[in-house]
């Protein structure tokens, strides 16, 4: 595992400087949204979908400056998603990665204005030509990621989970709504390599089908830290979801066969990328590490 | 102006049932956040920015299907705002367009949701193949949306808008934020025809000049209504800035000096575009329409 982290450590960090560049810093009378959005984008998170994002990039040679531009760029839908989940009308968080949430550092009006301005800028990103000079490959990328964010995906998947403090979920509707929410941005991140080096659609498959499983079993995970978490590790509060009467995946299977059947997940994500050989080693090391974190 | 409304009426038509074709309309778990995007985003409003793009269209000979699928965007990355802008924490209005407003029609995390649905969706039907064969005219669309709803444009302007409310500002800023809150998106609907006809840059040019002029007439025009206009003509509350103690064009100006420069404008704004000669009629009227009407 010391390889895998050494290499998330650096991603982090080069995504950190390029998200950094990216996100506006002008000192005028709109400068409250803009510091907003750098409160609650730079400056943590193990930046997993950007790591994702690099690692599939480089199984087809693409330019490593290219692949950072669209890590920052799923990073800053990934963190617009956040502010906007922990609002007081959503799950009303006041502690995301050990600090105050964006609306309690800022105000509720303002979390609100820099998640929107944070989805735009993550679209601005990838249509951009220094992300790719195909604009095939460009439209490619705006259409993968708004249909994984949308309705159809990620705020679908949102929809549901908040609606499913009223009505229980089965085990199903539980793996539905998670692909929905999380896994269609894990499947984003790793095909997005693939789109930008012109992978053949066997391989673009192959990688879609790791993000899927790769994404429940990355929820189960999160479920199990959830329940059986520390705050202090995770930093954010925990115990949420069963004190909110959600259904989840440790609720309904028990801790015992969650761990077990996350660790399965985990092991079958890596095996569809048996295909890409050595040089889908550390994504598949991503597998394993997204079961056994403590945060 | 019986031409213009015919016309007006003729698109606003054609584009309802293009969103209608693009919003979702699953029976599934998540139906309730497409209900809540389909209510806010259809049955209602002028469509005054697909107008502009369809007739900015129509000057470059673009498909009528591509330009009404831009149109489409461009309307429901309007309408997310407008649901967003509605908010409790934002300008805590109950009516829009004379219903209630998304949030009192469904409930604040619905209405959240909803507006990043639109957003990602306008982004998605940007980047589609329907919307233009040339890849590199889709990723400009992209990029220009982009940057136009971001915090350099109306998230920004909108920040500054709420601002207002403690810091008075003074003429200059407010046409800046107004440039940033409205014009921004008039620009971009202004110019989109331009783009997918592949216009030189001095045609771009002109009816981007055009659409800032028409956005600030616009917008005293909208001040106005707000100070002396009939909540059953609006369909929304009046006099909303003058309670939140908001210095707008009117309260600086004062009504009469406000109505003779929103005429000016809509001059200015018409005769940007005489290099187009009678392509631009439509347009030039719209220029006149936006500042005589009364919701």
């Amino acid at each position: 595992m010391t390889q895998l982290k050494d290499a998330m450590a650096t991603t982090a960090r080069e995504v950190e400087r390029v998200m950094d560049f990216l996100l506006p810093k002008a000192d005028d009378a709109e400068a409250r949204v803009f510091q907003a959005m750098r409160y609650s984008s730079l400056g943590g998170g193990k930046r997993l979908r950007p790591f994702i994002v690099a690692q599939s990039a480089k199984m087809f040679a693409v330019d490593e400056r290219c692949a950072l531009r669209v890590g920052a760029a799923v990073e800053f839908l990934h963190c617009y998603s956040l502010i906007h989940d922990d609002l007081p009308a959503m799950d009303d968080s006041a502690l995301r990665r050990g600090r105050p949430s964006c609306h309690k550092k800022f105000d509720e009006a303002t979390a609100i204005l820099a998640g929107d301005g944070l989805q735009a800028l993550a679209f601005e990103v990838l249509a951009a030509e220094e992300t790719s000079s195909d604009a095939f490959v460009r439209s490619e990328l705006v259409a993968g990621l708004a249909n994984a964010a949308g309705g159809e995906g990620m705020v679908g998947g949102q929809m549901i989970d908040l609606l499913a403090e009223d009505h229980e979920l089965d085990i199903g509707a539980i793996t539905r709504m998670q692909r929905m929410k999380t896994g269609a941005i894990f499947a984003f991140a790793a095909t997005a390599g693939a789109i930008m080096g012109h992978a053949s659609e066997r391989h673009i498959h192959a990688l879609h089908s790791f993000a899927q499983e790769l994404g429940l079993a990355f929820q189960i995970a999160d479920d199990l830290l959830d329940e059986v978490g520390d705050s202090n590790t995770t930093g954010k509060p925990v115990g949420q979801d069963g004190a909110a009467g959600k259904a989840t995946f440790v609720s309904i299977l028990g801790v015992e066969r969650a761990r077990s059947q996350a660790r399965l997940l985990a092991e079958q994500a890596a095996r569809t990328l048996d295909l890409f050989g050595e040089r889908a080693d550390l994504l598949k090391q991503v597998a394993a590490y997204v079961v056994d974190r403590t945060h």
